[in-house]
């Protein structure tokens, strides 16, 4: 490097390192751009010729030269005839440097969300709720978690691979953003067959998972400070995606018919939608009877209420017959289906679908288009393969097997574990079990310490938005290996009896998919 | 069927009909439910036995069964002892007949928007915008638009295959809602070494495509009713994802250096974002100015403005180096960086980016998990591998090539057509040019005339957001085979020479991708 000297003019100090992973014209260029913007080269300023700074630094001309013309096109520089190369005059007036945001590195990690008081408040609102846990351990029993290691491999990268062999440009530019239309064909048809649904392709819209469809309703009915109800206890994830479009949670509670529709009808009044989950109630596992059903119909009815009918996992049923969805009971009036699959296939591939009535479907369809257009269509049209060539209905029986057996193996763990205490009911459907604790017991306390010896279940309250008397351990079995269930039981029975101290009723009223201890 | 007698009971009208795809026991079902749900059959009222009503329509007693045990677990009927099945006594004062909505046919086609007066207002101005035409023709030249027929359909196709055959089961669950890691990764390296930008991966999130991208910083940032500041022409998808959003449209002009940022200044009191094109404005081809670009960055530090620099081409460069990007300016302060893959790969991949300023980066992520979680794990992973092996680097040259081809041969085409009043300089980058129109000629009707026979291609006005001089259209190159290019010159010609009445002068200033004619 070149002595520092005050008179020295300022590229004088400039040294190329050879040994940079940076080219050497970008090294010039980077140098000068700085200088100027930094304001240690003046507007107006005369530059070096070429000839001499290349000289100077050992460097070709060319090199020189080629961060020059660089600086020149970006406006840094100007070319005078007569006179040379000179710092642009056109920046006279204007700040050369950029103060830096106060107390922040450029690589700095994550910061509190504290830190960023000019978000949005819906943005704030919904950074307060918790995330889904995206590194599951072996003993990961979250509720809603599928066997991901039982997906249909084979099948897909043989769907997958074909699909890009066959080199489908006509549909690789912007799509239908309602959806692959034989993708909707197929859901349509599964629909009808499976769940008994009417529902034409013209009102099925595919959805980049039941997360979205919850984002795409409220935001296309709901004004910001609308009141959207929901179910007490209930899946948390409603709360992001509620609170993201403005709208205001109006939860009420659910006993062993569902939800208590005449408590939502009362508390919330102004009500403009309200989410349910008739099957198979997240997570108290109850069915929502006839008579709620058609409560709900009449209040949807009475005052405009939409209804949002999450029917999460209605595909893993153990015991009886499914029951009607309650669209079926309404299917063009108030209410809205949302299906996914995730939970029949996986989370990650990002796919689920709305039936919404027709009158409401070229909202959704435009809304979604200027959300995110559409889903990636590879996705969509191997799932829509996958459906067609019968894959689809051999995986859901496939796991509807599995689940039970692996249903059973917990069971049986914890029968094991606890002794006759525990209730010999397991769900006859759904994809976990709530474990109800013995009174007193802290179901977050207990959920931490199973963490802590590497038991990953949530405790029910967490699922509550209001104050109650609601505790257990909601334990997903679905992703569960049957070897490892009696681990489970025994370590949450050692968890348990470490926090016990003479304690044994047990704390809730009997659910349908409770195993009470 | 049995004769219809005002005294039999209703159940006598039952007839199965053995033709049906629907099952027996569905028939028997759906005709119960039906009559009950439409106050046919009171509650209380006696049901015939399984027995009887087995026999009268020569059926099996199990179908009967099975679909009586549905009706009860679903609460249509109940058995009581000693006296038999019965309609359900609890049902009694609900109504058990949903009124149809009015008009509304459960299968009818897709009715007018100003038919679903209960839409939210933001839904309703989304509604009104404009959609991507999903169905292109041969001479498809909306701009934007890539070389479909050109995506490395095999590569794709051998790295998908090899992913899904991998087995990766612990990748199929919840996912990083700030995107795959790898895959930022691959993205840092490609900005570092491909556009000067330093971005690591913590700065930076995997989108679904720009519009997402679009959405997300909106909903993250602003307040209903803030405003934001968009170019003017500028590209048409922005307004619905900023007015979904609730927030304002302040457009400001642009001339040939970009940008008039006195203007946005001036017009947008209050603007809390500004969304702009630096590298290449949309859709006229300007620059944006160093002077512009110091000044966009002083307005934003003064006033509290985010900016989102939309740099959706710059990989379409034919001659002279790219720019620096905005971001380089202010790295970490109130530039947030978006690209996208849909221009350089395909639309229907949806994948695209943000680079943001690191103390935004939890709000983002936060808020992009309750809004779809995240892209599909897929999509991700395959296209992190065909960065990393170097596909991507190959591809871009040779889309490079295959647009510079394509640019000279419509220009020359044009130039054929329209003679030496054509401005002989083609755009330097970008994947549109502009086509000037003589004075006095709607673009919009010489769209229009141009669409009736065959050639697609947007008016300029169309992209104007106010009252403007601007006129001309906008042929896209990307996608057009260099062999139907004098075809779309003579047909244009044909359009504009039927509507020309010795006019001649071209209507607007030269821009930088404009050809005169």
């Amino acid at each position: 490097m070149s002595s520092l000297n005050a008179s020295a003019p300022v590229w004088t100090i400039f040294a190329p390192d050879r040994s940079s992973e940076d080219s050497l014209q970008d090294q010039v260029y980077a140098f000068f751009r700085d200088a100027i913007a930094e304001g240690r080269l003046r507007p107006g300023q005369r530059l070096p010729s070429t000839r001499g700074l290349a000289r100077e630094n050992r460097l070709g001309r060319g090199t020189i030269a080629i961060a020059f013309d660089r600086l020149l096109a970006e406006g840094y520089i100007e070319t005078r005839p007569g006179v040379g190369t000179l710092v642009a005059e056109d920046l006279a007036d204007l700040p050369m440097v950029m103060p830096p945001s106060p107390g922040v590195e450029p690589e700095s990690k994550f910061v509190a969300e504290a830190a960023l008081p000019e978000a949005s408040g819906r943005a704030r609102s919904v950074g307060a709720l918790p995330l889904h846990d995206p590194a599951p351990g072996p003993l990961f029993l979250n509720p809603g978690y599928p066997a991901v290691d039982a997906f249909p491999f084979k099948t897909w990268a043989r769907l997958a691979s074909q699909f890009w062999r066959s080199e489908p440009a006509q549909l690789l530019g912007y799509q239908d953003p309602q959806g692959y239309l034989p993708l909707r064909i197929a859901i349509s048809e599964y629909l009808r067959t499976a769940r008994g649904i009417a529902a034409t392709p013209d009102r099925i819209l595919v959805t980049s998972g039941s997360q979205q469809a919850v984002d795409l309703v409220t935001r296309a009915l709901l004004e910001p400070g609308d009141k959207v109800c929901i179910e007490d206890p209930g899946y948390i994830g409603l709360k992001g995606a509620i609170t993201a479009s403005g709208a205001v949670l109006a939860p009420a509670p659910v006993d062993e018919q569902g939800l208590i529709v005449a408590e939502a009808r009362r508390k919330g009044a102004g009500t403009r939608l309200a989410i349910v989950t008739p099957t198979h109630q997240f997570p108290t596992g109850a069915m929502l009877s006839l008579a709620r059903r058609l409560e709900l119909l009449r209040w949807a009815a009475d005052e405009d209420v939409w209804l949002l009918e999450d029917d999460y996992d209605s595909e893993f049923r153990y015991e009886g017959r499914p029951l009607s969805a309650l669209h079926s009971l309404d299917p063009d009036g108030r209410v809205i289906y949302a299906g996914t699959f995730s939970k029949v296939l996986a989370p990650a591939i990002r796919l689920g679908y709305l039936v919404a009535p027709s009158r409401l479907m070229p909202v959704l369809r435009r809304l979604r288009a200027h959300v995110d257009r559409h889903p990636p269509i590879d996705s969509q049209a191997v799932l829509a393969r996958f459906i067609d060539e019968g894959h689809f209905g051999v995986h859901v029986r496939r796991m509807r097997l599995l689940y039970r057996e692996r249903r059973d193996a917990l069971v049986a763990a914890l029968h094991g574990e606890f002794g006759p205490r525990a209730s010999p009911e397991p769900p006859t459907s759904g994809m976990h079990l709530t474990l109800a604790l013995p009174a007193g017991i802290s179901d977050v306390e207990v959920s931490a310490r199973a963490l802590a010896v590497g038991v990953k279940c949530p405790p029910l309250s967490a699922y509550c938005q209001t104050a109650t008397s609601r505790s257990g351990l909601l334990l997903g079995f679905a992703n569960l290996d049957p070897a490892l269930a009696p681990q489970v039981a025994t370590r949450l029975g050692a968890v348990i009896a470490g926090m016990q101290t003479g304690m044994a009723d047990p704390v809730s009223t009997p659910q349908s998919n409770t195993v009470s201890i």
